[in-house]
């Protein structure tokens, strides 16, 4: 029988384990936040009230089999006028929301034209907002505030207040039920995997709809942790593969039983590169034992990350190897 | 052998048309206008250097044999915030345009997505401007300006010293010639179709490139014309049916062989909401004879049209019936 896979994540680090793992014979399931409110994405949820569409849109094109033609259309970025940073399947999914009044209708459409190997599910059915409260009690509303604090948070004093403090814990507002589709996914799945991508931005937000964690607790799946190459300002400063572990842990209320984690230091020129946004590199500092399984490997993929001239984003410059990551997951299910 | 059916247009008239010749066995080609400069249209043109996309839209959505889920969402027109008015479909032709920096293999490309049955031609490879010289010498410039005389000529006096003078002349500027694929098309044309569309801003645009007047005279295609339901607003005021054939005439330096022209006068009440816009019945005026052959028909189309509520642009509330002008171009060819 095929194996269930779900993914837990979004965003670019979940695109790249998608391309990788959709070449196998599994049955894929993403699930994504539903509190992203950045970008193209952000713009649009403000501007026609829809659901967070970025990351609906790496994820169909992750597992998309159809030509390299439509893909490339439906990830250009606009780079002029109005519609400069916007990308252009950000508004076809938009727009397809909007038609059917149904997000999940609309990424079911999709996916028929695209060919995609897989099932996508927003962590909720409605947008929600996410909310960071730092150790000092300051609280920074909005997703995109928390991934990008130096860019957005003003005047300096703010941004100074913050640097130093670490996330305390997450929220949401308004508080949403989980996707009962997701969860029945998770409750159904023989894996499920954690990352890799941004912790509080990316991974956790789909843990904290009501149902989520619990699920995850009571599904028999194993649980992989992909932690992340780099670490990110304002977020995971300091940390190392065990801290993933740890947080990860908090918010679930549950075991994480395997971790993939990056061994491979990069060069000198890109950790200079990383360092003018205060990310340095996570040590590789987790041991098997006491029901975790550790695998210590080189992740760092080989191919050079361009960013379109129209994204206003910042985005890493490093990836994870797709086919090593999928390789990997694959070698702890079967 | 399959016959070759050349549709000189663009436009709701076009959409029409194509929808019912799509299911006879002939090779259809659609050459529309790329001056353009109205709606969403307009706006996309000038904030990213693009050709005019709403007449290639219709044509492919006319030609179109996918699910009607895709085409809605092609059609889709955005009712809020800035994309407000703006129509799916033509973001997607203009992000097409941008990544490939080619219109006609954007066209191409999305043909293959939307199966298309034919062939799309823009008029000429760059966009262009469309001028009327009216009969007391002003000029007016822009698709839209002589399109929506009403809505876009400030101050009231402008609008008043356009009423009642007639338009004596279109120019292009730049000049541009004819796209080489449309005069291929045309030189291997059994029958070539002109309109149903406004004739000044939709038909007679697609005559004024350099080449193609030319390859229509040469052409041994039959030249079939549909004379519009209704007059237009400051385009063809007190027209008759035989004032369509006129004026096709002069612009195309040579003779038309056939005429659609509708013989059924509409409701009062239709008539009354036409009266709003200054526009008349257009009076089946034409007799056969001296080359010309004449079909006087009921041709208006029993459907109600719907207007999105996004669009600023006016459209007729008449439509041909798409099935019976197939059906008689199809006879006529035979």
């Amino acid at each position: 029988m095929r194996k269930n896979i779900v993914i837990i994540g979004g965003g670019t680090g979940t695109f790249t384990l998608l391309s990788g793992l959709k070449k196998y014979p599994a049955n894929l399931s993403v699930i994504v936040s539903t509190a992203d409110d950045g970008g193209s994405t952000g713009r649009l949820r403000r501007e026609l009230g829809v659901m967070p569409t970025g990351d609906i849109r790496q994820c169909l094109l992750g597992l998309s089999d159809t030509n390299q033609e439509i893909k490339d259309l439906f990830a250009y970025r606009f780079e002029q006028g109005p519609l400069k940073g916007h990308v252009a399947g950000n508004i076809i999914i938009a727009a397809l929301e909007k038609l059917t009044g149904n997000i999940q209708l609309a990424i079911e459409r999709l996916s028929k034209v695209l060919k995609v190997k897989g099932s996508i599910y927003p962590a909720t059915l409605k947008p929600t907002t996410l909310s960071a409260i730092l150790e000092n009690g300051k609280v920074i509303r909005g997703e995109h505030n928390i991934d990008e604090p130096k860019v957005n948070l003003k005047p300096a004093s703010a941004r100074a207040g913050r640097d130093g403090f670490k996330i305390k814990n997450l929220k949401l507002e308004p508080s949403l039920p989980a996707n009962p589709k997701a969860i029945g996914a998770i409750l159904s799945a023989d894996v499920i995997v954690f990352g890799p991508g941004d912790l509080y931005t990316s991974i956790l937000p789909n843990i904290l709809p009501t149902g989520m964690a619990e699920a995850v607790k009571k599904s028999k799946a194993k649980k992989v942790l992909v932690a992340n190459i780099m670490t990110k300002f304002g977020q995971t400063d300091g940390f190392k593969a065990s801290d993933f572990v740890k947080v990860s842990e908090k918010y679930l209320g549950g075991k994480i039983g395997a971790v993939l984690e990056n061994n491979k230091r990069p060069s000198s020129d890109i950790l200079k590169k990383y360092s003018t946004e205060k990310a340095k590199f996570v040590e590789a500092d987790l041991k098997s034992g006491q029901g975790l399984k550790v695998i210590s490997e080189n992740l760092i993929s080989d191919e050079v990350v361009k960013k379109a001239s129209g994204d206003k984003l910042k985005r890493s410059w490093l990836r994870h190897d797709s086919d090593k990551l999928a390789k990997l997951i694959w070698k702890l299910l079967n």
